[in-house]
């Protein structure tokens, strides 16, 4: 395994925001903690999926620039590929759903990609890039099982780490993994005494019971508020996980919630839902962390405001 | 008049937070301009308010500590000087109307103020307020028309031109006018060169009226969103602003809903509609910041979220 996370930072950081390390005494005096938030809320396209997008299509060969990449997505990923693929001149092609939401149709555009779009039944998706795939070669970019997807996603943690030293705890949000595999891989690279957690919705708890069993159950149709941790785990996050994750904690829908509404009124901060998961486990942890140094992966902030601010434009 | 902002910041510095300077390339690409925005909804108790607050009380004689201080209103000021009162166990009573919003009652109580009511109408306030300073012999703190106020707000200003140099303008919002006045001091303190523009919103006018025809107008029951700046210039403030700032200029209702839109989705910022007024009006500005390093003080993040957050609840 080539490339230490240290190695991968180098690389993306002039593309990328150093996104903000924020602390709130009023979140240090609720748990008795010293809490650190890396707010990739702040990051470009407004999550940290472009580190690893960034990183993904650095190391792309010449041939691979030329022919251009695909993924399957609805989320963050899609925009942050398009994104970092405009940086370089690549073409982007992004399969989504016909069903997809229009913002996110429209983001992603605004970034540069091409939006092509297939069924609204899961197998759709992969069997339209396959397709594509065979008709342009195009290099296809998983969203999180993909070696540089997961280095790249690492830098956050990396940055954390590199600003805030000692932390006994940092904390992150799990879907497809590749958030939860490159920060536990950059916090052993740095500082290995301290422990990462995993914290997964408990209406999407696939993470959970497949580090438990030591399988990989895949995730069906999960209907928690975090959309973008609705994703099952890949054998290369799997296993990056089960190797270096401390724990893996669940936290209910109201958790999340809660979370959010601490980041938004008491911090200012927008942050969406997957977003806030870190805080939620750090939240419930609160007997164990009494006393610790506390970093968390706040991963996002992109939130559809369309009808909040409606309400505002009716005046 | 004694104390630069430069003696006033190293005497509260302790007491606040350095708020962060905020920039984005998509809002410097969308102006054509390099713009700073300095986040005061990352101060303390969520607005600016909290700096002059806190230098009001350590500019009290032990006498008027232990008496306490007092002032009318519902609105930041309420909170601030609670919290500030509380450092220093001074007592702080605040006078509220009955019908006050009772989220603000609420915080005002949790920052340690004591909240006594008077009647809804204007004049109530003043009332009850000079009541009880003769019944207690309490300090009024003016929200705004106060020296130690107006130097304290100014410190914002003083930080943001301490870290990013040669800003061209920096624009701030008016309402009572402590924040601009302030701001106007700390900039010809430290970069005589930059010129200030405060910025109102349309329809609580009377600043803009008020240094045009050089006498003070009082705002009459203004229904600007901009609920922080619905207050009269006082005496104080009036002449600090004829003075110091080159210009006032408005923005509609529409300007400041669109800049606050702008700062939540896409810089990921909760501020209040007064804290996006002094983008709207560098949004207004366009033509004339074009290749200039602008900066402009976001006064406060402090929006009720309850009706937002009730939805997501209802999950």
């Amino acid at each position: 395994m080539c490339c230490k996370i240290k190695e991968v930072h180098a690389k993306i950081r002039q593309y990328i925001n150093k996104t903000p390390v924020m602390t709130s005494t009023t979140l240090n005096k609720l748990t008795k903690a010293e809490c650190y938030l890396k707010c990739e809320n702040f990051q470009k396209m407004g999550a940290f999926k472009i580190r690893g997008a960034v990183n993904a299509i650095l190391n792309l060969t010449e041939e691979q620039k030329k022919k251009g990449v695909i993924t399957h997505s609805s989320g963050n990923h899609a925009q942050a590929l398009s994104l970092a693929a405009s940086f370089f001149n690549v073409k982007a092609t992004i399969v989504m759903p016909e069903n997809a939401p229009k913002v996110k149709i429209e983001a992603t555009r605004n970034y540069g990609g091409e939006v092509i779009f297939c069924g609204n039944k899961p197998l759709d998706r992969e069997k339209k890039t396959e397709e594509l795939i065979k008709q342009h070669d195009y290099t296809l970019i998983h969203p999180s099982n993909n070696w540089d997807i997961i280095r790249g996603a690492g830098t956050a943690a990396y940055e954390l780490i590199h600003e805030i030293q000692d932390l006994d705890y940092v904390f992150a949000p799990v879907g497809g993994g590749g958030l939860l595999s490159g920060t536990s891989l950059a916090v052993k690279e740095l500082s290995p005494k301290t422990k990462v957690i995993g914290v997964e919705p408990e209406k999407a708890d696939d993470a959970f019971r497949s580090i438990r069993d030591n399988k990989i159950y895949p995730s069906i149709n999960p209907d928690t508020i975090a959309d973008g941790l609705r994703t099952s785990l890949g054998n290369i996050t799997f296993s990056v996980i089960r190797d270096n994750v401390d724990k893996i904690i669940l936290v209910t829908e109201e958790e999340i919630v809660k979370a959010m509404e601490f980041l938004w009124s008491r911090m200012k901060l927008v942050v969406e839902p997957s977003g806030a998961v870190s805080l939620a486990g750090l939240l419930k942890q609160k007997e164990s962390i009494k006393n610790k140094r506390v970093g968390a992966i706040i991963s996002g902030g992109n939130i559809d405001l369309t009808d909040f601010f409606a309400k505002f434009k009716g005046l």
